[in-house]
């Protein structure tokens, strides 16, 4: 440092104010600092830094597996942001077990995280209290925690899936099956309450055995498949209730006659030319909404905690377009 | 601790043998110490662990982008074997830019990573033999370092664009396009290397013409699709030089008559439900190849630096097998 406030004609504290980004320096000054930094490849030491304002440059991204496409948009939008605060993301996932969810918690605790983001598994999360107390600032993302307040950014679940029904509805449908995740994970009910509100706005009679909550897998979907959507009182259309469901469903109904019409929740990547409806939103934007709630954390906003519903929009490709 | 030697009947000595997994415990007495952590819910204490070890319990991966489903699916095997290891995965996008990996691997570094697996974005890697020397263990991941020797676990990219050559041309196609990524990146300079050596064994005449290397965005695809895949003296074939080009060039060749022939290299989601023929390798192979390399390095194995070469396999959908 001594050498840059050398070569730029100005106090090592003027240096140190540069690098810490603090106000109060000539703009023309900055600017030769900035300059003589270059000149010199001066490197800050961020083990320094961090330890001076008593972080450690991370955030946490906690997710049920950063192998799906779903979680992975979700990372990058939380790397962007987290790049433009200058830290770094430790991503964990968590497979949708709640022991796991607990000790990844436990664990970027332990690394001194300077705030992490939740897509939580479990429903109970009283055990968090003692970190957020500690002053590490936590924002649930894509679903809420169970047993707190907290901060929590989500997508119009209810509403979304109201309009898919709504919208299979206008061509025609009367049967309409509904097939969603595990019935522990909160999107899963949501869009099912949103599933039974919209049978109930288009005048259709809800019939509990065209609801099927499960893990989604090719052979969980197949099965339900061959149960609700072949023989003679099949249902003539199907929500698919997220991305790995829908893509489940496009596999087991390939060879499928007559083809039920499909409109899924989440948008996912080559939808548009398997020409599969959706219900939109933007994961992107879900990501960043969280990552600038918890950076405002971060930086001491202490206002009460708030709840963000982001909206979804349907995107008519065909496969929800087509009559009984 | 000293509850558990107590509850365990065992000395301290021996409960922290246990924790930290070294030899010399009796099996037997191994699992009564387990046992009695267990009932008495102690928590290992990481940052005392850690810096006793010297290890931050972290380690680094560098990929050109966290968002794209290929390298998700590497940081998923990646944190499997990780987790395996007891550590966490640091992760960080540089976007095919050689600074932005300089960056990330001194932040890494500053963080004091066990070890780091990069899939670099440039070939000069000169500026990591410091960090390689002061003991952080770095495994190349799908891209070879440039100018250095380090451990790096590749697909077979070159035998792999000679076999979908030759497949193209045992279906009767005389007139082949290759589409690949910017030629600065290794997997497409590498993968146009076996196009001209696949066109020389099918008895190809290699047309400079039909070989273009660009960063894929649907605008540079479409480009190339209107030059060289319609007209009366286009390509009857394509190939396509990686999952991000193939997505590309089947949303640009969607309403293309005649439709040219198409072979990918890497698989991806949904390829089979569009029928694509790809070159097909294991990205969850490739990961957990190049972390159980590292996880040997930051394990003390200092044996001479090892290049590994995964095999690739055709996978025949349809589109790779259509007449001219």
């Amino acid at each position: 440092m001594s050498d840059v406030a050398r070569l730029a004609g100005v106090s090592i504290k003027t240096v140190s104010r540069v690098v810490n980004d603090e106000p109060a320096v000539h703009p023309k000054t900055a600017e030769r600092v900035l300059a003589a930094i270059e000149q010199l490849g001066f490197r800050r030491n961020l083990g320094a830094r961090n330890l001076r304002r008593g972080s450690t440059g991370t955030i946490g991204l906690i997710v049920e597996d950063v192998g799906n496409p779903f979680y992975s948009e979700l990372n990058r939008a939380v790397e962007r942001i987290a790049t433009a605060h200058d830290r770094h993301v430790l991503t964990g996932s968590c497979g949708e077990d709640t022991e796991r969810e607990r000790e990844l918690v436990y664990e970027f605790s332990s690394r001194r995280v300077d705030g992490m983001l939740v897509v939580p598994a479990g429903d109970r999360h009283g055990y968090l209290l003692p970190e957020m107390r500690a002053g590490t600032p936590m924002v649930f993302v894509d679903r809420p925690p169970g047993d707190i307040v907290a901060d929590t950014v989500l997508v119009d679940n209810f509403g979304g899936t109201v309009q898919a029904v709504r919208h299979l509805a206008r061509h025609g449908h009367r049967r309409i099956a509904f097939l969603g995740d595990r019935p522990d994970v909160f999107t899963a009910t949501e869009r099912l309450r949103g599933f039974r509100e919209g049978c109930l706005q288009a005048g259709l009679r809800y019939d509990e055995r065209l609801a099927v909550l499960r893990t989604p897998t090719l052979e969980s979907v197949t099965d339900v498949v061959n149960r609700l959507l072949r023989g003679p009182k099949r249902a003539t259309a199907v929500i698919a209730g997220n991305n790995r469901v829908a893509v489940h469903l496009l596999r087991a109904l390939a060879h499928v006659t007559p083809r039920p019409a499909v409109v899924g929740f989440d948008d996912f990547e080559l939808a548009d030319l398997l020409n599969v409806t959706v219900i939109a939103h933007d994961v992107g934007r879900l990501g960043e909404a969280a990552a600038e709630l918890l950076f405002g954390r971060i930086h001491g906003d202490d206002s009460a905690p708030r709840k963000v519903v982001l909206p979804v929009h349907l995107a008519p490709r065909g496969s929800g377009e087509v009559a009984p």
